[in-house]
């Protein structure tokens, strides 16, 4: 097949360069250079939180191939670990470590305010009432306390299988909140509450489920004017990879709904895939499940065509890919693009080729024409123009860019 | 496993019964029988319509067997081949079926107003404008022109398949038209249409798919507004039984809604079962599909279970059985109560043992108290007391009826 088109991913700038006097720079060599991606190349930024929080630990070797790849770091809401106490959140240590990616020039997100599985166990038995109000206070206070440092949340997650979940002996409150109101209630008293934050944060329906249901839940939730901003669709690819053609056809059907499509939450094995027969994920345990030679070939082809195949979408606007290193992974699945050892696997350089290689400017010399004149053409984000020793930063953008940049000492 | 307890469906009336100069008759043997059942028993009517219409045909002998067991009849209103070509529908045919079914009795319910399949072919190429105008025409026209004979309409079929089935070289214009403006608005307009008939018809949505997806669906739905009276389920088990248990979830599932429960296509084979890979049972075609000895045992002992556990949930308000006799039924399955020879199989005898014995009061000789009064106890419906050559009709409903009947000329 021929590789998927990316064109619309890529703009250009009509730069005029200006001296400290603001007299055009003409015919001179300057430097270009792309400085962020616009698009979001996420990663979750789990392993770095002890890192972020000034405690030694394996994370800080990891930090420089985080940072060196990706723009936008997910942080873990879920309730249950989060406030394990009633009354005692975990608030410090998130919001330094969102400050800690932000100023590493990082976007953050939190994830999820809404979720089933590890939820506050101690409203496991409070009534729907008392937990309908707490599933509000906890969305306004998280996105009260990190107003301004978490730039996106994953509001409701999985709410296709939320009120029949199944996976418990004794039903949480979230699930039973979800049976009792119904779906479509509980996303709109969550979007409500998170919405209250402002207008700024992108709030996300997210989900696993591919199927219709999902389709028909976003439909309702639309027609009931609930204030989503983006779609999150899951790819965690334990039993194999999707094929362009899946993919392409499962956006398509998303897309159709004129959000910003996000893949919040995508994995690639690099080693033995899950069984078919597995219907819930987290019904597969195993012992050991190692990352193997072949497996990380393969994982480094994969992500390869999967990226290039969700850029080629207009409607895709940000790739999570969960998880950096083998350590902890959900299920000790060896999806991360760091093995155990700390040493960089063959998906990680393959990604790192593209996201700052093919799909990146890298420090590029070019001629001004007699006017100060230079034509920049590249993936959308920000860009450095050097010259003698001065710079000026610029952006390209949608619609074409023009722009005139007056140096500044460097 | 202990019998599922339909007490529910049994109420109580006090009766005083009067002479024709309304005198109580006090110490006198009455008859009491059960004339109709309140709940909707069905089936299609499609093979009696030659009947119906005053042909000749099979249809007669089967007549018989058909209005012993059942009270409410489904036609077919396929857009196809109601109206093969544009402008020509065949309403007079179905119309005089429909009074031919009232005169007998019966309640009458259109299938489908709304469906993929099966629709007008002469729509396939034209612009979605064209085809939504086509659409509420067509549902405004039938609900017209069946008013005051069918009290029921499959107002939209399938709708969660619908903008995404995948059966046919050339998608066909309903198809299109859900791709294009959506589930909810297409099911939306098409209930406005169909409620301009009136607030007297049951206007019911209904699919095959029972995973969340259609829950996630009709949350929308009703949230959304849409007019609908009663959640359709079908249930043709070609690959099998579904059991107690599973029937009983799901309409755990779907009975969270509040709204009717109406069972709208039921079919149990009588032969092989169809493989349990096969996701669209229209892609099973067999040379023949033969009723077996073994088979119609299975099936009289499954058509029991089903019934009962049906009746068992206070939500299930109708049972359409899909099919009368194995000719021309659908994928030439063997799922009749009549064999092609037109005896009757042993699940047609199991099934009338149901509605017209166990949960049937038969003419019973009751004696009136010195007030003239009796108590009548079953199954809610309509019934008969008659003494000595005189009678009168009286319901038991719920809740308790207290009647004072006055005798006339039986």
């Amino acid at each position: 097949m021929t590789a998927p088109q990316i064109d619309h991913r890529i703009g250009a700038a009509a730069v005029t360069v200006l001296d400290t006097e603001g007299r055009p720079l003409s015919h001179r060599d300057v430097v270009v250079e792309q400085r962020a991606h616009a698009f979001s190349f996420g990663n979750i930024g789990f392993e770095l939180i002890p890192m972020a929080n000034g405690e030694a630990g394996p994370s800080t070797a990891n930090a420089g191939l985080w940072f060196d790849v990706f723009n936008t770091a997910t942080l873990p809401f879920y309730w249950g670990p989060f406030e394990p106490e009633r009354g005692r959140p975990g608030t410090e240590r998130l919001r330094r470590t969102a400050e800690w990616f932000a100023a590493h020039g990082c976007r953050v997100k939190g994830h999820p305010l809404v979720w089933h599985t590890l939820t506050a166990d101690w409203l496991r038995d409070r009534p729907a009432d008392e937990v309908e109000a707490a599933v509000r206070a906890r969305i306004r206070r998280e996105t009260a306390d990190f107003a301004g440092v978490i730039q996106a949340w994953d509001v409701v997650n999985e709410a296709v299988i939320m009120p029949v979940f199944r996976n418990e002996r004794h039903r949480n409150a979230i699930t039973r909140l979800a049976w009792e109101r119904g779906r479509l209630a509980l996303i709109r008293l969550a979007f409500t509450e998170a919405r209250a934050a402002g207008p700024a944060v992108t709030l996300l329906l997210n989900d696993f489920d591919m199927s219709p249901a999902y389709e028909c839940l976003i439909e309702g939730v639309l027609e009931a004017g609930v204030p989503v901003d983006a779609i999150g669709l899951q790819s965690h690819m334990h039993q194999g990879y999707w094929g362009e053609e899946r993919t392409l056809a499962t956006i398509e059907r998303f897309a159709r709904f004129g959000l910003p499509i996000h893949f919040t939450e995508t994995t690639l094995l690099s080693g033995e895939l899950m069984p078919s027969h597995i219907e819930d994920l987290n019904d597969y345990q195993v012992p050991s499940w190692p990352s193997t030679p072949d497996g990380e070939q393969r994982q480094a082809d994969e992500i390869v065509r999967h990226y290039r195949t969700l850029l080629s979408h207009p409607a895709v606007h940000a790739i999570t890919y969960w998880g950096l290193s083998d350590n902890d992974a959900w299920l000790g699945a060896p999806c991360g693009l760091i093995r155990a050892d700390g040493t960089p696997k063959p998906a990680y350089e393959a990604l790192r080729g593209l996201i700052k290689g093919e799909w990146w400017l890298p420090p590029t010399t070019m001629r001004t024409d007699a006017a100060g004149h230079v034509e920049v053409r590249g993936f959308y984000g920000e860009y450095r123009l050097s010259a003698a020793g001065r710079a000026a930063s610029f952006p390209v953008t949608l619609p074409r860019t023009d722009v005139s940049l007056r140096l500044q000492g460097s």
